[in-house]
Order: structure tokens, then C-alpha cells, then sequence
């Protein structure tokens, strides 16, 4: 019954993003519903839904543009990220980037950044702010990433701070949207919200350990490109860089790459990022303890061990 | 008196504009207060202002952070552009692409997107229905102009196409809102509107003719770079690319980009355009007749001259 209704509003999630992309400038719409065809995890709108559920929305569809619109939202920052990094596959498919060109890589991701607004404009203003204050945090997030990526300065305190802007940010914001959508009081959205800024951080950090022990074949993208860019958990872990000993590089001549992975894989620093996603995933159970239990606080409790437990 | 108000309402702009970037991510902050301050005409907030005291409007404060998103588009997609063109000085200054890297300006365009967004979120559904429509037309009309570009199928139509949603859609909607939120009726609203889009089609005819002709020291930026990329209003009159007899470029050994240009200037291509501009802001006069005479109506009439005739 709870599953069935999170199906449906999926479905209609994932019609809207089709939908919207409707351009009549041809790389625009062929772009756009290239990266939007190549699926993804689209948690955040399941997200954004489930909490609009949990708190008593009786009409998913209410909730379903704003759905999309976090999708989109990340979409369009992937479409980008994939420019910056020089990204040829995403999702197991070419990168918008390696097939159209940067120009147009760079347009189509403005373009769908548009269409977020374009999605949210008809909610009013609560919604928009709380919207434009987590694309501003992403932005933010991504940039410090590739500011300290640069300067190598990586450490503990500033990846929380990023993964918190970048990730966990938009999470929060549709837990937020999802909740006063359906009516929810104050304590209600305060419970769903820090459910879901915790889930996000359990998210991205598991992410950054799948860069480095995932199976290239099952995430469609090749791994360590967190780790050879100075980013990631594992560099924050390694003191600002994600440098290994000289002799170990020196003496694997074949593929020193390959045997950085390996390395690290021994150093115990992935164990340490389980950790962290533990902790993270402890917090939003315990956020989740708040709100009164119904079928749908269980569907919330297994999200966190999906995202805990994925492989891709 | 009048031009008291829109010089208040401008100054409260550019507060605006450099307050709304108060990012604590040091590269965002830095590269958008350099972008906004080296100024620009600032056309498209004035529009708006003007629009908005030309129906009436009794505190230009209401107005002000929606002129300001006006300005915070125009500049996110200049930040972009610069990537796209491989510029190095935008209004006599290096270009944010060009201290920052490539990297940091994709992201400082996105971030001042975001701010858009901020600035907007108060105003609610129409106003924000509004903006989008002109961003999603925006961005549209670039695309259109790299596809064309590239493909050299550049014609006159396709030349109205792109200027008009790339430039003409932004000025519109300024008008649009500011008349809005001077609470115009629907005739006032359509007679500012039609005006602003024509003269925005004629702001865009004219920077295209000063791409050829202008005075690159008063403008603060190299001429031609529109030519060379088989764009713009000499494009659009040389029947898809703006090729060259090869002869011109073959006997002018020391510089054929100079030669080029002479032989454009000589063709009569930029008389014809300057036909083309003075059609549009025909229109944007005509437009003007249809609302009440007044000191504001005056002004909206000297801007006309004051784009038609400008040399920067």
C-alpha cells in the first residue's frame, strides 16, 4: 500500500522530468533527456515524497513538481561537475559533456537549472526560498571542494562542511518542502528535516567509499576519480591529500594507480568512513523517533539502510 | 524629479547587486564582486525601474531586488559566455574566466544563478512564472546561436530568433514585472512590455553593429569576436557564415583578420543593420503612444536615442 504509493509518485516524478525538458532548440531537449534517461538513484525525490507522505499528504501529486525539481537540480550540477572533471561516462553512458561539447554541456545544465525554477515558481514563496537556499549551499558546497581540492588543504572538519552544503543540503530541503506540503506542524518538519540532512551525509559518504572499493560495472562510472582529485573522504582522511608512499608508486610499475587503490584500501581509512556513515545513519534513526509511527516511518527507516548498504 | 527617482532607485540596485554575494566561500564571493563591479550599462534594471515608475509605481523599494535579478541573469550568463568564448577582458577588466580558471567561473555563473533565484523567491508565483520563462528563453536563444554558429546555417529569421529570446525576453520581462508591481492594468502592461522588447532588439542589433565598428577601447573589450564565430547581425546578412572572399585575406599577408573587417565595414552590411535597428525602435515609439504622456514616458522615449545612438 505505502510502496505502491510511492511507486505512483515516482512515476509521476519521473513523467514530469520528461515532460519538462521541452525545448524547441534540439540540443537542448536531446541533451536534457540524455541525462535524464540514464536513471540514477532519484532518492531525492523519493525523499522529498515519502516525508510529504509520512506527514499526512493525501495528494502525492502536489508534491510531485517539486520532486522533479530536486532531481533537476542535481542533474544540472551533474551535467556541470561532468565539464569540470573531464567525465567521459556517468550512469554507464556517455557524459553530456563527451558527446555534445562543452559549450553545449554548459547550456544544457544552465538550461536545466531553469526548468527548476520553471517547476518551483508556482509553489510561492516559502518553497522558493527554501529552495534557492539549497542551490545556493550546493553551489557553495562544490566550490569549496574544488577550492580545497586545489589548494590540497582537505581535512576532516572541512569535508563535513562540504558534504553537508553539497549533499546534505538538498535532502533537507525537500524532507522540508515534502513535510509543510501536507501541513505538518513545526516539531513534525523539524523531525523530518534532520532525518534527512543526516541520511544526506550517510549518503555522500558512502559515496565517497564506493569511489574507492565500487565496482566500476555495476556504478557506470569508473572509480578513484574523487581520490586522484584530492577530494573525497579518503583525502580528508590522509591530511589534506590523498598521497601515498613513493616506493609504493616506484616499485608498481605496471600501474601505480591500481596499486594506490590498493593501498588504501589496506590503510584502514575505508573502515573509518564506515564509521562516519554509522554515525551519520544512527542520527537520522534517532530523528526518526521523533515522528509517530506509521507505515511510512518504517519505508524511512529502511531508506537508511538502502543507502547504507548500496553497492552502486 | 524623474530622473532623480531612477538614479536613487539605480544606486539602491547596485547595493543590492554587491550585498547579495556575501558568499563565506572566499572564489564565489571574490569572482562575483569582480564581475559586478566592472559595471556595465545596466540597462535591464533601469528598464525595469522605469517600467515600473512609468505605471505609476509609488516605492521603487518594491521593485529593486527584482531589477537587481534582471542585472544577476544578464551577469551569471556573461560569467558563462566568457568560458564558452575563450574571452580574457569583459568591460576593460580580465574576465572571470580568465584569473579564476574554467572551473571556478562554471561555478561563479551557477552560484550568481542561484542568487537569481534568491532574489526573486519573495515575489511569489506570477512574478517568479515570469522570470523563469525569460531565463528558459535566454538560455534557448544562446544555444540556438552556438548551433548556428557552428553548423553556419545562420540566416536573417534565425538571426531574430536568437536575439529575441536571448536578449529581447529578459528586457520584456522586466517591464512586464515592474508594471506589475505598479499594479497596471493589462493595456499598460502590454503597451510597456511590446516597448521593452523592442528595445531590447534593438540594444542587441546595435551591440552586434559595435561588434564590427565599435571602438574596442571604449568598450572594453576586443571587436570582431562575434564575426569571427560566425554569429551576429553580419552573420545573419552574409547568408549563413561571414566568409570572406578569400582574395581579401590572401593579398592582406600582415593581417587578414583587419582586412576582413574594412572589407565587412565597406560591404554595406552595417547599414542595413542599422535599418533593421531603427525598425525596432520605430516600434518601441510606437508602443510608447499607447500610454498616458508623462515625465516618465519622456524618458522611456530618450532611451530609445540613447541605445540606438550609443558608441559603448
Amino acid at each position: 500500500m505505502v510502496n505502491k504509493l510511492i511507486d505512483e509518485g515516482m512515476q509521476a516524478v519521473e513523467e514530469k522530468l520528461h515532460t519538462i525538458v521541452d525545448s524547441d532548440v534540439e540540443v537542448l531537449r536531446d541533451a536534457s533527456q540524455h541525462i535524464i534517461s540514464s536513471g540514477g538513484k532519484r532518492i531525492r525525490p523519493r525523499l522529498a515524497l515519502m516525508a510529504y507522505l509520512a506527514a499526512g499528504g493525501q495528494d502525492f501529486m502536489t508534491a510531485v513538481p517539486m520532486a522533479a525539481a530536486l532531481e533537476m537540480v542535481h542533474t544540472a550540477t551533474l551535467v556541470h561537475d561532468d565539464i569540470n572533471d573531464h567525465s567521459l561516462t556517468r550512469r554507464g553512458k556517455i557524459t553530456v559533456h563527451a558527446r555534445w561539447g562543452r559549450t553545449f554541456a554548459l547550456l544544457a545544465g544552465d538550461y536545466l537549472f531553469t526548468k527548476v525554477y520553471e517547476l518551483m515558481a508556482p509553489y510561492g514563496n516559502t518553497y522558493n526560498e527554501i529552495m534557492a537556499d539549497a542551490c545556493i549551499k550546493l553551489v557553495e558546497g562544490e566550490t569549496l571542494q574544488a577550492a580545497v581540492a586545489k589548494a590540497g588543504t582537505m581535512d576532516r572538519e572541512t569535508y563535513k562542511t562540504i558534504i553537508a552544503r553539497k549533499t546534505a543540503s538538498l535532502f533537507e530541503a525537500g524532507a522540508n518542502m515534502g513535510a509543510r506540503l501536507a501541513g505538518a506542524d513545526d516539531e513534525l518538519i523539524e523531525a523530518l528535516t534532520t532525518y534527512a540532512y543526516n541520511l544526506g551525509l550517510t549518503f555522500q559518504i558512502v559515496d565517497d567509499i564506493l569511489d574507492i572499493i565500487g565496482d566500476p560495472e555495476k556504478m557506470g562510472k569508473p572509480i578513484g576519480t574523487d581520490l586522484v582529485q584530492n577530494r573525497g573522504v579518503m583525502a580528508a582522511q590522509n591530511g589534506g591529500t590523498a598521497v601515498i608512499e613513493e616506493t609504493t608508486v616506484a616499485t608498481a610499475a605496471i600501474d601505480p594507480f591500481k596499486a594506490m587503490m590498493e593501498q588504501l584500501r589496506d590503510s584502514g581509512a575505508v573502515e573509518v568512513a564506515r564509521l562516519q556513515a554509522a554515525e551519520t545513519a544512527r542520527r537520522a534513526r534517532l530523528a526518526l523517533a521523533n515522528i509517530p509511527p506509521s507505515p511510512m516511518r518504517n519505508e524511512l527507516e529502511s531508506l537508511i539502510d538502502l543507502v547504507l548498504n548500496r553497492d552502486k
